[in-house]
């Protein structure tokens, strides 16, 4: 139909007008095109498009020269980032029945802003394996011949894997680990940022997603639980002290000492360059 | 009527201060002059003024001297990111009848906000041609005497017909390379930025995006359909993993692999260097 | 009444006071006063507050030194860009009848949020002649003697008369050329910045503002048009190519290339230099 | 009650606990220690910890160390910015009734965020005078031996003067040069910004507010005025010349040149300097 | 059920990649490794990932390292800080009646926005003692073997010592205290932020969190009080400036000089250091 015939048009203009444009080739030298993005000033904070691919295919040959044991390791903490931003996209954008009437559009819009922005940021910030990731840069490294088929399929299959076998745990996870998880992701990426903004931006998703999963963090119970016991509530200090805040802080201990700190500085830490080294 | 009448006010206010103000030759030397932006502070990340002019001049030299080919297949990449664009403001903003009724205002705000302005980040930051930026890049490159009118002709047609072509694909799309491409043009784009913000800055509207037109992702299904079996939803195992799971895996390794990487990989890689090279 | 017995208290508290404070030389020297701002710290993005005012003098200087013909033009650019942003805030803030109704103060913000920043952001960044910012740089440029009276007079009246004269043509302008001066001012503007972000920030405002106008831009037309024709819409593609698309998009050839590039050209052109030069 | 008990629980823990600590002499060496944050990073926009007290403590010492009269003028600058920014909040925030009975934190959400975090931005840019922020800064210095208790009197003392003298003034201002104060400092502050989302950081909050206030601006007029004559409004052009356009004018110059070049030259300019030189 | 089968499934596939994958050694060499991230652009303001982890083992060898006295005075900063961000979100959040009833997700959406990202981002700038920082940070530290296991254990009781110490005094805060408090740590951090963005995200959240949760600030009072004043309220100049404004005043400087500039000189000033070395 329409499509069809539009597609065939366009092919003839193309075909008549390439000779004509073939012929040209470029009259003027290009000395100043390096002042186009980052030549004059020194301080591009941003790469200009054929540098970006290239850091794009370096990434990928970097990702596809990964052990099959960090790919896989690494691959479990982005499904369960990924998992977790696709989670609070639920709590949040799935929980709007008043613009999902009135505005469906908006309610898409909450849906969407709030939730796998927030995971996939926490996987490029950390390093971690995502699939869909490496179905694009191991590709563009394979492309310019900087890696294997061989690597690129163990980079898309390991980490394929390793991001399905994490679902699984994010489903049935602990309350605690999660929300202990968000706040020591929120303060290492703030780690890798090095102004203000950025560490705004690395800690605005992971901490106002756990407050409005509804996740528990020892430090905040210990004023809200307070709060109410002075207003009221029937709780007594014991009961504070031993039903929440001493099962939270260990489920916080849990998510960041381990869930964090062990889980990169398995694949990033410098103890296990010594095991390898030595 | 009432604007031509101000019209020859205007005109005639100027005619009587013109013979004023062009005996004024600047008096003062102007030896500061290069401290108002960038030259006292050494760190400047915008251009002065005349700076961004020469920079606009020079971009249209650059990509004036490309050839038929790659300004075509650039043309139809920036054309999927303008579709793209499009297709998402009517998703959101085109989906708001509440709004629209109480306030119209909003609701065009809310379609002129997400929308284009993530399909014109896409071009620009990747290096695609849009025929629009070209009527002004070149343009200014062929004022400056910087390039020909036959490659102003050039790089104007053919951005325009590879612009044209790609929307007819957008019309007419498989759901899953959609948002594979969105995924991966969202890491594609982070590798270019140099700072947290800037990543998030890079990922927010391609991944919100893609979930506010209800696309599918591999890795997120992974979430959601077991999330949903959980709560009893009637999916077996096998309809998840081989109706679901494998298609639309199958549907963002073309959108990653193919549609980024080979397509910016055609316009950027240095294969295709060593090819012209030899 | 109030304010005036308040005064009477201060000024008499001001003058028991003064006599206690002068007597206060500062006792210590200030060596690490440089540290407070970019001293130390070798990446300060923002000036210390005297060096704003030396820079603000330095660009008053600068423009009170523009030739007469130069500040008419870019007086006459910057008039259209208020006057877009105008035009913007009474598309959305002016049409949000629901919200003044039930929250004026809401209203009020929306109408200031999105309009005369974007023309104000256009101006600054492209270096363009707004009257009001004369009244203040060139004022600060005159009390330090950087520049004569009667250039102050020539920058403030000239500039005027420009933003005077192209208000008029923003009221009457043809819409296809409004909607791809915005396009190219953003791509204009994109770049003069050197981070991701940055050029999120110089193109957020331009696009989704000539969206929530309602203009017509040819790339997004071709995307929309024959989504339209798809879905059953009653337009022959003689309609479309010729009734829509041709007349737009050579009303955008007119908006990007003359009204930008031969705009800003005929300011900080090189061609121009050499004209001068001869 | 409640929180008593709580605090002994506390003190007993720590009195507890500090023994077995303060054994604990930091075994390891911290060689490490500086690539925390700016040391192997070359481009850091914030400072470490320590060195953000040792730069307030610097301020404190600098603003100690500033004459009486610059205080105090700088003082009524800043009580001016501070007024401005309540005078906002007003206006919007409390103008808000709808969200005030639906939605009671919104409306608090709204007060907040629209007002004062503008006034502070403009004092701590501008380097105006704050009796509050003086409160803490010169404390510092104090603390440190870097200023004497003579000079913190002075200045807690003037620039809680000014900042109240101001204050009398903002209530009874003149429309007019409130809102081309506004203009003009926005311009003033986006000198300071070396980038172009600075740049918008500087603007947005000054003319967004000037607009949701209700102010008069001559440039806007320009457009917004005829564009009422064209829609029918009867206003003939001598009104709008004579009766909005001259006195609107006016008293932007006021406010531009006088409020803000004027301002802020007295206190930074160069040709004060030599006066005191001399 | 479905996830112990799907869990299995995972495991099984892995067992039959693994050993096809692990053959696969990384057959290129990764030259151009460094170019993915701040290699050739030399203005990174984002670290790699190994980085950031090294920077979050390092950040624990030095808070491992702080002696238990700095460690529960800052502790105590930052218990109060969270509280503070705690007591915002009730207050914003837990008063959206009308949100909670229609849209329960965009209810904990600003819930989770607008209070803990607030505390925390406080806590990382002005480097204060967090516990369940410390439980990812000192864990990464002690991975690496640049702690030991007792400086661990210091750590974490004594930071969660004075976390809770500190929880109990904001539940019974004095209001004056708590908004002087927030001023003045805004102007703290934006002292700590090299860029106009940085400032303005500084002061953003503690600015416009002391407004919402109505607390009362004395330069702002100089200007709402006289405006009831000459509006018609019944305050006398007395009553405004003796039962208002001294006891602000007084509780402003308390909570700028004391809780802000002596917490923080205690921990990180030249004064302290003296007094060791000595």
């Amino acid at each position: 139909m329409a499509p069809i015939r539009l597609f065939c048009l366009i092919v003839a203009s193309t075909c008549l007008c390439a000779p004509f444009c073939t012929s040209l080739a470029p009259a003027l030298p290009s000395k100043r095109m390096c002042a186009v993005r980052g030549g004059a000033a020194p301080l591009a904070a941003i790469k200009a498009p054929p540098a970006i691919y290239e850091a794009v295919a370096a990434a990928g040959q970097k990702k596809a020269s990964n052990s099959v044991d960090d790919i896989f390791k690494l691959g479990v903490i982005s499904g369960a980032q990924i998992g977790l931003g696709a989670f609070l996209a639920v709590s949040i954008g799935g929980n709007c029945p008043g613009l999902a009437s009135a505005n469906p559009g908006l309610q898409k819009l909450v849906m969407g802003a709030f939730g796998l922005p927030m995971g996939l940021l926490m996987t490029l910030v950390t390093g971690a394996e995502l699939a869909t990731g490496n179905f694009m840069l191991v590709a563009a490294a394979y492309r310019e011949g900087m890696t294997s088929a061989r690597s690129l399929w163990k980079s898309w299959t390991v980490s394929f894997l390793g991001n399905f076998t994490s679902q699984t745990f994010v489903v049935t996870f602990v309350r605690g680990i999660i929300c202990s998880y968000l706040v020591a992701i929120a303060v290492y990426m703030a780690a890798g940022a090095e102004s203000l903004e950025g560490k705004l931006a690395a800690i605005f998703f992971p901490i106002s997603g756990f407050v409005a999963m509804g996740m528990d963090h020892c430090i905040a119970n210990m004023f809200l639980i307070p709060l109410g016991m002075l207003r009221g509530a029937p709780i007594t200090i014991a009961d504070f002290l031993l039903k929440n805040l001493l099962p939270v802080t260990l489920g916080n201990i849990v998510g960041c000492a381990f869930c964090v700190s062990y889980g990169f500085g398995s694949a990033f830490g410098k103890k296990k360059q010594k095991i390898i080294a030595a």
